[in-house]
């Protein structure tokens, strides 16, 4: 039970966009060596925060990308779903028919509280918090 | 970020041995067919039940397993641990070298939060609850 790879990375990335004045076009290998993550890696994971509107992608030869949203509009729970999909701690509570116990199991209740629980941790955190949280520990440094 | 396979079956089989009378010793294809399980795989996971301290195993020709503790004193969180380690929401935050960015990094203290809120999640749930749910569910059928 882990973050992906893919998940702290672009937890990494919306952390240094949010950092940024409001509607600044950042380009995806300043991103990459700020927060040091493989660039290829971040570029296709940004085509996925693009989908999911947090961030917007612009083209031509000022390019890049800018946040879609305020970053206090932005949660760890929006940045992770918008890499690994809705968040399902067990398989089980992957749709209806994800299990055959599933019309009499008391464990899937169980998980199902634990769930929600976690999305609702990780909802409270926005990245406006974490981007003066950054910003402090590198002005600290 | 997924519960692992063993650990939605340990859950299963725990939740099948605390449905038993104290001291009562199971066998594996008992709990395996009870609560549809693979029968290979939940021996190998009841192995690591019995090193983790929640079930005994019982050698011999009325050989099988029992509960090491009262269900009552046995968390979700114990099991899903007795399967996979340690619950580490994020590699950042398994052990004190896990980052190059560890000394400065905002994101780490907050998944540390989100973390130890899972974990309490997980330690609210009891098995003696959970097989007293179950039992009523099956009786229910």
């Amino acid at each position: 039970m882990k973050l992906t790879r893919a998940s702290d990375y672009a937890i990494r990335g919306v952390v240094y966009m949010s950092m940024q004045p409001e509607g600044a076009i950042i380009v995806i290998p300043e991103v990459a060596r700020e927060m040091d993550v493989p660039v290829g890696f971040l570029a296709r994971i940004f085509q996925s925060l693009s989908r999911a509107g947090i961030v917007i992608s612009h083209r031509g030869k000022k390019g890049g990308y800018s946040m879609a949203r305020k970053p206090v509009d932005v949660s760890l729970c929006n940045v992770i779903e918008a890499v690994e999909g809705d968040i399902k701690l067990n398989l089980c509570l992957d749709g209806y028919n994800a299990c055959d116990r599933m019309g009499f199991c008391a464990i899937r209740k169980e998980l199902e509280t634990v769930q929600e629980d976690l999305i609702a941790s990780l909802q409270k955190t926005n990245f406006a918090d974490l981007a003066v949280e950054e910003q402090a520990h590198r002005d600290s440094l």
